[in-house]
């Protein structure tokens, strides 16, 4: 409790401005307003293994759309919602390439009469899923100006083309408590590298949303790819800026073994480049299956010229004892596929942790929503901690 | 508050007989009960909007069976559903014709031992929506009777072939707080007009749910449709019937033009013609997807023949300054379709107008929920906002 | 409310350890605290009956993991957690034989971060249900050892290919009510007979159910089938050893007038033979569809066999004034098909009858949730039913 009362504290002294804000890039929100982000996940978390309910809303709705399929991410968020006292409420539409114009700003107005939160999975067409999720808001803000919405929603990115928030952000979580403390990171190095993985088409949003977020913490990020294997441009930038403005940095460099070497944390994981995801979303805008199939046989072949970017002990032997991490689930050798992202023994040794790190996702999801609703998230949160109300009736 | 408590007041008044009823077509309830109707809506909004939970339940299920596709209903039953604290659970059955008999006697008992509600959507088949609602309120009425049943949920119907309710009513209470009460609707004119779609199929259920509704308050209603248009003959008695007894008029004329002559408002919407939709009826029961093709050829052909019943700036100019009104979505021309019902400075001008007529329609069916399950809704609302239970912690 | 009162005295006494135990199989449990079950179930029907809310959990997350359709298991188990607070998320996975392993594992995980309950129906594939949700209990264990979890969700069989305890145990508690206490079992004849249906691979979880849980009451248990129609040999092993041990009997007759003859209650019931299932698993892991349309076409001609296998008047003459029970949905001869189970006069005179044991179903599964979550049951009853919270506002 007491522990819980101190991040209550230490959230009051953060200057933040996140009331009335979504949520759809880490490198939009101040390192205060990241750092609030984390002390409030952990103050639900601390509630409810303490069995206080930090339930705010008695009622409520809280929509979900999900243009790919999710199960952790799903759950994730069902699972805040809940937390807080909402409903969810799936939107679904077939998997096609973003509607825009008048539908986006019609549906978005007709999901959000008595709508809370808006959490949005758009992540598979290049230049999309960003996009979308900016008309929706833009929507949105048009439909409370016109007095048709109560209320303005949060909407909060699930995954895009271009971030992962609440993944990057769960990640950076385990992080923090794994170093004890956000000014620990300093300094610490992380490999985000590619790994090898029999699979293709894996979006860029993890590696993008890991480079964008551990760089503001003045973290020694290494970014390593094979040749060709590169993320959106403009994102890489963004990096680089970020670890400029924290005392941090940015190197890129050609080979898992250079990245993972003194490395504190390692982050291999498989993407497609740039360069197809390109040419993927313009072949599936087209429909064009036979150029799609050639694509994922070609990529495929490329994939295979890189098996030795594999996670394995020797790999680790090179690391200053690094925490293993993934966003699950990985692709590991000998166990999910023949040879994959990581060996079966490394992924075994931090199974748990990586499970740990997912577990952060729906409070992080919560936290987001909390902030983004409560014009006094410091004054409703010391409230729930003093009415104690019991999440359960016995635990 | 005070027009919170002043509309409780209204309430009280009213004579009304509508606990332990369903809501299947507005024809079946009294002029009060629609008004009472219409309070409980704004009471509910009222309460939400200056932050009073108006939640009745605890816990409790509502079912939803939605046998056609549906975003905005489908939402607006889930939040109506959520403000009063039930958790929707879909009842999801192939789109088939409906089952009869046994099954829908022994499906009814199945679904409904925790139920509060059950909403049900079932508008494709000529002749088998309102039949398949009333099969199964008659089996909820014999389960109660044979006492397998603590409790008899309100059916509420989301769109039958015959009426669209909750659509009309929620429409109703736009007109109601466009003019300034349901007494000010007496004399004003309304245009229910079909108009030009690219489409084919539209059910029926609007426009007879309109003019069945509108009627009741003294409204002039003008109907008009190209040649063969027509609508459910008896749907088009009762209006008839209806706006005699109210003092108001319904009058079938043959050009749009006609129709939006010094209408106060206008609502130009495609239907299929009935004939269409008895012949479409066989044909989905038949199966014979050949002939359903050509149908559907013949009729888009026969559509095309009336590009100009398109609501215009110019029809609007004939009109005495009236609001548009429309169910959503609508098909504007040159934005989601080459020539269709609405020009797009016209839907442009009246796009807010007509978000705000959907968002009534969660308040409308909460309202009919509220008083199909409450013995006492006047002490319950009163002890609502007595308590002031806030729904939100903060807002 | 004396009855509600004195129902959690007699649960008082019980000497029961269910707490932090799955509910997998009934013959897992002793006699004790399956009539522990039962009372639990009792309270919570009467607290809803006598408007007393019995929700225990202000938010919490309820999983559902359905591998095969279910319309009456899918609604008690989404009334059964509403009715505790908990919200149903669903799981869902390609209807394809159990993931096994690493997935398993993770996925277990992943969807218990808040989750109190999982409740799992796997019964298509002869061989997987059980090992699954066992598969599915460990990784939870596992889960809770390494940290992941703060809480272990329980793992109720909502059917599996060896029992489907919330039937039996709903069957069971219709059966206490009807002769007046688990006591008057005694001695009382059940006949758990193979009826004719016109369909083929349903499984063997219901009348392997029903003798495994009916013999622990001391009962006459006769079971009938057709020369071949066998159950999984080690589950009618199970029941002679109960009968042994509660002073009743488990005898295998070869036609449906012995099992009838003079017995109390009939439960005529079709299934496929245990040998087809065998063979059906197989073909279904290899997808061999040509072998299962063969395997399908022979079955249905041996069921055709044994047409007299019908629950006539006749049949029920043979009793003494039977009861009729069946799981539903029951082939009627001559409303679901030609010639089924059972005939509709003997099915209309008992319609009511068998919707009143379905209607248990929802509260066996929240005695169940509640017994394996709660530590102090007596006391959380004791102290939901002092409190007299309402579940509605107004009944």
């Amino acid at each position: 409790m007491n522990e819980i009362a101190a991040r209550i504290d230490a959230l009051r002294a953060k200057k933040i401005n996140l009331h009335g804000k979504d949520f759809l890039l880490t490198w939009e929100k101040s390192a205060e307003e990241l750092e609030a982000t984390f002390q409030v996940a952990e103050i639900l978390r601390g509630m409810r293994e303490n069995r206080i309910s930090p339930r705010l809303w008695d009622s409520g709705i809280a929509v979900s759309i999900f243009k790919d399929n999710s199960t952790r991410t799903r759950f994730s968020y069902a699972s805040a919602c809940n937390l807080l006292g909402l409903t969810v409420q799936d939107f679904e539409e077939k998997k096609s390439q973003a509607a825009h114009g008048e539908t986006v700003r019609e549906t978005a107005a007709m999901i959000s009469f008595l709508t809370e939160a808006i959490g949005i999975r758009d992540d598979i067409f290049l230049g999309e899923g960003d996009r979308f999720q900016r008309e929706v808001a833009q929507a949105l803000d048009d439909a409370v100006a016109a007095g048709v919405l109560p209320g303005r929603p949060v909407v909060v990115n699930l995954q895009s083309d271009v971030d992962h928030p609440t993944q990057a952000m769960a990640d950076a979580l385990h992080l923090v408590n794994r170093f004890g403390g956000a000014d620990r990171l300093k300094g610490k190095k992380i490999a985000m590298t590619w790994a090898h993985s029999p699979s293709y088409g894996k979006p860029l949003s993890v590696p993008q949303g890991i480079i964008g977020l551990m760089t503001r913490f003045g973290m020694e990020v290494a970014l390593a790819y094979p040749p060709g294997y590169t993320l959106i441009p403009e994102t890489v930038e963004i990096a680089r800026k970020n670890a400029a403005a924290s005392g941090g940095s940015l190197t890129i460099v050609s080979s898992m073994e250079e990245a993972f070497e003194g490395a504190d944390v390692v982050y291999p994981k498989s993407w497609a480049p740039y360069a197809v995801m390109q040419e993927r979303t313009a072949l599936l805008t087209k429909g064009d299956e036979a150029a799609l199939k050639e694509l994922e046989r070609s990529c495929l072949a490329n994939n295979a010229s890189y098996r030795s970017w594999e996670c394995t002990e020797k790999m680790m032997s090179l690391t200053r004892d690094a925490l293993y991490m993934h966003c699950l689930p990985a692709d590991i050798s000998g166990v999910s596929c023949a040879q994959g992202e990581v060996a079966e023994s490394v992924f075994d040794r931090f199974r748990a942790a990586t499970y740990r790190e997912a577990g952060y996702k729906p409070y992080i999801i919560a936290a987001m929503i909390l902030l983004a609703r409560l014009r006094r998230p410091v004054e409703a949160l010391e409230a729930l901690l003093k009415a104690k109300a019991p999440r359960f009736v016995e635990e």
